[in-house]
C-alpha cells in the first residue's frame, strides 16, 4: 500500500497505491468537506496536482446523507472524481464546532446544525457510512477535546479514542468488501506521554495508515511545528504518516522535514474564495485598497491559472464587484502554491538538497538523531 | 466585415471578421458586465463555444474605471480573453436603473449606485471609454426611455438617440486608430412609425452594423417576437442585424428567423449562478426539494460540463451547500444549451430545415413575403 523512497533525515518521498489509483508523497490533500472543494472543478483541482481530496463523512451524512451519494452511484461519481478521496471521520467537527448533546463510550450524540435534528454518531456507525460512501481510505471516529484541555479530559479521549478505534477496526473488517483504507487518529494533546501511550495503542490494532490529530487548533506554529517533530516518530515508518489540519505552508514543509508524508487543511480554499492569498513566505488581503490598479501577477515564478492569466489588480476588481470567478481563481492559487512546496520538498528529498529548502522558508534544521 | 452565408426565409448564417477574429452567427454573447461572465473563466467560455462576449463600458467606467483597464493593457487582457468584445454603451442601465439627475441633448448625469459620486455620460464621452477599453465593437451611447412611454417620448428618445448616434459616429471617425467597429441602436418602443424612422436616420450615418434596442423589456414574448419580425427587415441585410437584450431560447430562435444574426441576455448567465436552468422548452428551479435525490443529467441531449459530470440531485446539493461551483455549472449549462440552439439553427438554414426546428419550438412559420 505505502512505499518510502527517498530518505533525507526524517523526511522522506514515497507513493501509497490503493485500488489503483496512486498518491505521490508528500502531498496536501485539499478540503472538499460537502463532496466538492467549493467554488473549484474537478478538472481544476487535477490540473494543480491534487492526486487525493478529503471529504467529511459527518458532514455528508448530515447532507445529503449516505444514502443518497449510493443512489448517485457512490462518492467518486457523486464527487465526479476518479482519483483517491480519504474521508475524515468528523470527530474534529463535531468536538470542536458543536454542541454535544451526549457522549459516552458507544458515542456521541448532538443536533445538526443544518436543521435542528438528532444526529447520533459512534465508532461503527461512521464505519458504515464511509463503506457506504465508498472512499478509498477511512478514517475512524476519533474523540478530540477542544484545547485546552486538562490532563484528565486528554487522557479520557485517548482512552475513548483507542476503544472507539478498536470498534471501528473490528466493524470494518467484518464489513469491507472492497479493500477500502482505514487510518487511525492519535490524541493526546501536547501531552508527550498521552501521544505516546495513544501512538502504541492504535499501532498495535494495525491499522493501514496514521494520523496525528488534535493539533493545528491555536496552539501557534512554534509549538505545532515542534509537536510535529516529536511525534512524527511515534509513527511507524512503513505506514502513510498524515498529520491533520496543516496547510501553513511553512507548517507544512516542517512538518515534511519531520517525517510526515500527508497533509489537510481548509485555509489556503478558505482564504481563497475570500481573497486571502499566498505570496513569499505570508500571504497578502487582495480586497485592500493597495492592490487597486496593482500590475503583474499574484507571484512572478507561479505558474497558476490565475498567475498566468490576471494580474493582480484585476482579481482584486473582480474580487471587489462580487464575481465568484475571483474566489476560483484565488483558491486555485493557494493550492497551487502549495503543491509547488510539495512538488518541491519531493525534489529536495531526493537530491538531497532540504537544508535549502528550509534554510529559504528560514525554518531550523532538524536536528540528527 | 460581415458576409451574409446561408439564407432561409429572412433567417441567415453569416461571419463577422474583425481584426482577425471571428463570429459566425447566429451567434449568442454572454454578458460580462464587469469584464468577466461572473463565475466563468474565459477557457470555460470558449469550450461552450463563445465566440463573442459582450462588456458594459459604463460599467467599466464606474469600476475599475477605463483608466486602470489601459494600464493592465487593454481589456482583452483584462479579460484574459483573445476573442471578440463588444462593449455595450450602457445607455439600457441608465436609463432603466439609475435616477437620472440631468439629461439633456448633450448627455446624462447621475449618481454612482457604488458610491454616490456624480458620472457623467455623453456621447462622445462614451466612444472615448470605448477607445480607451480598446473592445472590438463599440455600442454608440442610445436614449433608451423605460416602457411604457407615451408617443411624444418616444419621438424624443429617438431624436435624441440619432443625434447622438450622429456625434458618437464622427467622434469616432475622428478618433479610431484601431479599427474598431462601430454599432448604432435603433429606438422607438413598439411603435412602427419611429422605429422605421430612427432606423433609417441611423443607417443614413452609415454604421458597422446595427442593432435594436429598447426591447424585451417586459413587453412578453409574444409581443417581442412580433417585433423583432417587424423590425429586423428595417436594417441593412449586408450589415449585422442585433436584437439586444434577449435570451430566452424560443425567442432567439424567433428571432433568427426573423433575420437577425446576434443577441445577448443576463438571464442564462443570472438564472444559472442562481440555480435556475433551462431543460426542455421551459426551465427549472435547482433548490426545489423535488430535486434532492433526482439522478441523471439535467438533459440527456447536452453535452456540457454540468451534464456530463453531475447529476440533478448533486447540482442540488452543492447548490444548497453554497459551493459556488454549482452556480458555475449552471451557468455553463445555460450557455451551452443557448449555443447548442444557435448552432443547430445555423445548421437548419443551411440545410433548408428552419421548418422542422420552429415546429420543435412550437414557433409560427415566418410568412413568405
Amino acid at each position: 500500500m505505502f512505499q518510502a523512497q527517498a530518505q533525507w533525515g526524517l523526511a522522506r518521498t514515497g507513493q501509497l497505491e490503493l485500488r489503483g489509483k496512486q498518491l505521490r508523497t508528500p502531498a496536501f490533500l485539499p478540503v472538499g468537506t460537502y463532496g466538492n472543494v467549493k467554488g473549484v472543478s474537478p478538472d481544476q483541482l487535477a490540473a494543480v496536482g491534487a492526486e487525493m481530496i478529503l471529504a467529511n463523512a459527518y458532514h455528508l451524512h448530515d447532507r445529503p446523507g449516505e444514502k443518497d451519494v449510493v443512489r448517485f452511484g457512490g462518492l467518486h461519481r457523486f464527487m465526479s472524481w476518479d482519483r483517491l478521496i480519504l474521508t475524515d471521520s468528523g470527530g474534529f467537527q463535531v468536538f470542536s464546532l458543536l454542541d454535544i448533546a451526549q457522549l459516552d463510550d458507544e458515542g456521541v450524540s448532538f443536533r445538526s446544525p443544518v436543521d435542528g435534528r438528532r444526529l447520533r454518531l459512534g465508532p461503527r456507525e461512521v464505519v458504515e457510512i464511509q463503506l457506504a460512501l465508498d472512499s478509498d481510505i477511512a478514517m475512524v471516529l476519533d474523540h478530540c477535546p477542544p484545547l485546552p484541555a486538562d490532563r484528565a479530559a486528554l487522557a479520557t479521549a485517548v482512552r475513548r479514542t483507542t476503544a472507539w478505534a478498536r470498534a471501528a477496526r473490528e466493524h470494518h473488517a467484518r464489513h469491507d468488501r472492497r479493500g477500502q483504507a482505514q487510518f487511525a487518529i492519535v490524541q493526546g494533546g501536547l501531552d508527550d506521554d498521552l501521544r505516546r501511550r495513544s501512538a502504541a495503542e492504535l499501532i498495535e490494532l494495525d491499522f493501514d495508515g496514521y494520523a496525528i490529530g488534535g493539533l493545528s487548533v491555536g496552539e501557534g506554529s512554534a509549538a505545532l511545528q515542534a509537536a510535529a517533530a516529536r511525534y512524527a516518530p511515534l509513527l511507524p515508518p512503513d505506514r502513510l504518516r498524515y498529520l491533520m489540519g496543516v496547510g501553513r505552508p511553512a507548517d507544512v514543509l516542517a512538518a515534511i522535514a519531520a517525517g510526515f508524508d500527508v497533509f489537510d487543511c481548509v485555509l489556503p480554499t478558505r482564504n481563497g474564495r475570500h481573497g486571502t492569498v499566498f505570496r513569499g513566505r505570508g500571504k497578502i488581503h487582495l480586497r485592500s485598497g493597495r492592490y487597486r490598479g496593482a500590475e503583474g501577477p499574484l507571484d512572478e515564478d507561479c505558474d497558476c491559472v490565475a498567475c498566468r492569466g490576471w494580474q493582480v489588480g484585476v482579481l482584486r476588481h473582480h474580487l471587489v464587484v462580487g464575481d465568484p470567478l475571483a474566489g476560483t481563481l484565488c483558491t486555485l492559487h493557494n493550492l497551487r502554491f502549495l503543491f509547488r512546496l510539495v512538488e518541491r520538498a519531493r525534489a529536495a528529498i531526493e537530491a538531497g538538497t532540504m537544508p535549502d529548502l528550509l534554510d529559504e522558508w528560514e525554518l531550523p534544521q532538524p536536528r540528527p538523531d
